[in-house]
């Protein structure tokens, strides 16, 4: 790869604060780090804005590989670009772009296929540096490295991305505050409907966990058409943000006595709902989830799980013949240059509410 | 229910021959048995012919529960019409049909939905009486009940069978002893390619073992135009047969050194397979068909398990970061009613051959 930088202010390192990851699970430390300039195929950009994802605080805490120290975590974000590297035509100095964790190269023969959103020339993978190369753009100043997560690395000043991992956006249309939103947990609950379940009109949907996948879930649903949404979850204050979602009905699981909430789900449904979301990450809900979903027809779709060692603990006889599908969800079967302008329109028609 | 029996013959029990399992995993007993007439929504039929499918052996040898004894096992044949209960209009004496262990009532939300294959009038079931009311027709000559087996229990001369769990036949079409294996395994096979995957032209498919499902997966991936059909057996005098049904590659697994076999799949396909099929029932394979299956869009379709306790060992973390779906296939999708005449007009048009 080559190795040259050119770019608006002369490829010099940019000295900046961030926030620091030294330690896993204690508190990110602010200081002055060094960004290098973008390389081949690279972006630099400074951040305007970025929202913590649960995901952030999940490798925050984890003190074993993947988890690695000094870390910059962070990948929800809007960002100005700030210079470019050779081989990048698709942004120039100024643009305002949303970093994604998934790339996009538009030309593999995923990126051509209407059925993935993985690019199989850049495949989402657990890194700690660049996703060309390996290596970090980060050091602080006494030149140690700092280490890049999910190759966005937002909780800094300036970043440094690959382009095929970022969405040009017209600022005109939605503020960066609102558009940070769309780099990770929105976008993937929005997309999980829409794109994942691909759920038609009349669906029956039942959403484990209203955080900001499960409400952004049930946005997508009630998009997609859904005529129940049927979320749950411990916490009945979350009502009416939820039903402003698209919830129509709601379960705490914490109410409901002696039955289980798949019990429950299936006595409402009679019978199961067609698509259940486990937005939680719990290997027990996924259990719940998938024994509520509909005989012959009914799709679990997963998002993530308590820790890199868990399995589906789900009996493989009742998968089969209760004729069910499993589906893992990531980025909510978006693919990011592609897709997020949609949600964007959405957005704009009003669509869905932008206010999570 | 009524348990009147309006017939051409007065409604007298029959007394024939039958094959029993007299005990689980010994040799079937041949002898008389009585078989009642039908109650209402029932048919008693005539076998014509009946095939062996891996799912009998299964029982046969099960001294557990759901294994039960004395029992008549078989569920892939063709039969006669011999008499009909009350409230049977579908079929009358002396038509040929095939009875199916999956039901179709042809009313109920699921029936109408082209989502689900199964009726959630009359869900599967592991039962061993009739499906309305879980008795049993068969009697020995002595009046002990012998049990059925899948709504079928085709290793009989005669047996009763749900009218939802009969399909009418053309005999000028297709012969009994051709048409007997729609009931099972052919059906299974080709309808998992057509209607559980819905796999696409183009489309490069593994399939994990060359048996009768294994090969009906070929077949139905040709007919839906898929490019690459990668066979994977032990055995290497199954390829003639394989070619034949459609297999363009075969893999020797115990041919391949040290490789794994998704290694070898991951290489050949440059990254996986976009369907892969495990039709050996073995969860070692199930592991190895998810890996080599492709990212972000890889569809792992299973039909069977060793056990009734395993359970999906499948890392929970793989299933989502990698964007997969693992699907439970039940009689391929199918609704037997609507869907095997399409399959029969198929093997006319000789898209598909029928020598299996």
């Amino acid at each position: 790869m080559e190795h040259k930088s050119s770019m608006a202010n002369g490829g010099k390192p940019i000295r900046c604060r961030a926030a620091v990851c030294q330690k896993a699970g204690e508190a990110l430390v602010m200081e002055e780090i060094l960004v290098a300039p973008p390389m081949a195929y690279e972006v630099r950009i400074r951040i305007i804005c970025t929202s913590l994802c649960h995901t952030d605080v999940k490798y925050w805490k984890m003190k074993d590989p993947p988890g690695i120290v000094p870390r910059i975590l962070g990948h929800e974000a809007v960002g100005e670009v700030e210079s470019v590297g050779d081989q990048v035509s698709e942004v120039k100095q100024g643009d305002i772009v949303i970093p994604t964790f998934l790339a996009e190269c538009g030309e593999c023969r995923d990126c051509t296929s209407n059925k993935s959103n993985i690019c199989s020339e850049h495949p989402y993978k657990l890194s700690q540096g660049m996703p060309r190369c390996g290596t970090s753009r980060f050091t602080d100043l006494s030149g140690e490295v700092l280490h890049h997560f999910m190759f966005v690395s937002s909780f800094s000043e300036y970043t440094v991305v690959d382009v095929t991992h970022l969405i040009k956006l017209d600022p005109i249309l939605i503020s960066p505050d609102k558009a940070c939103l769309l780099g990770c947990g929105v976008s993937t609950g929005v997309g999980a409907a829409w794109r994942t379940a691909n759920l038609e009109k009349g669906s029956t949907v039942a959403i484990f966990g209203l955080g900001t996948v499960g409400l952004a879930v049930a946005q997508g649903a009630r998009i997609c058409g859904a005529e129940r949404i049927i979320g749950i979850d411990i916490n009945p204050d979350k009502l009416t943000m939820a039903k402003k979602c698209g919830v129509t009905e709601f379960v705490n699981s914490r109410s409901i006595g002696d039955k289980s909430v798949s019990q429950v789900i299936i006595e409402m449904t009679d019978g199961g709902a067609d698509y259940c979301f486990e937005c939680v990450g719990l290997s027990s809900l996924i259990k719940e989830a998938f024994a509520c979903c509909r005989k012959g027809r009914g799709k679990t779709i997963l998002f993530g799980v308590e820790d890199s060692v868990s399995v589906l603990g789900l009996k493989s006889i009742d998968v089969i013949s209760q004729g069910k599908t499993v589906i893992g969800c990531i980025y909510g079967g978006l693919k990011p240059k592609s897709d997020i302008p949609t949600l964007i329109q959405w957005y704009l028609d009003k669509k869905w509410i932008g206010e999570l």
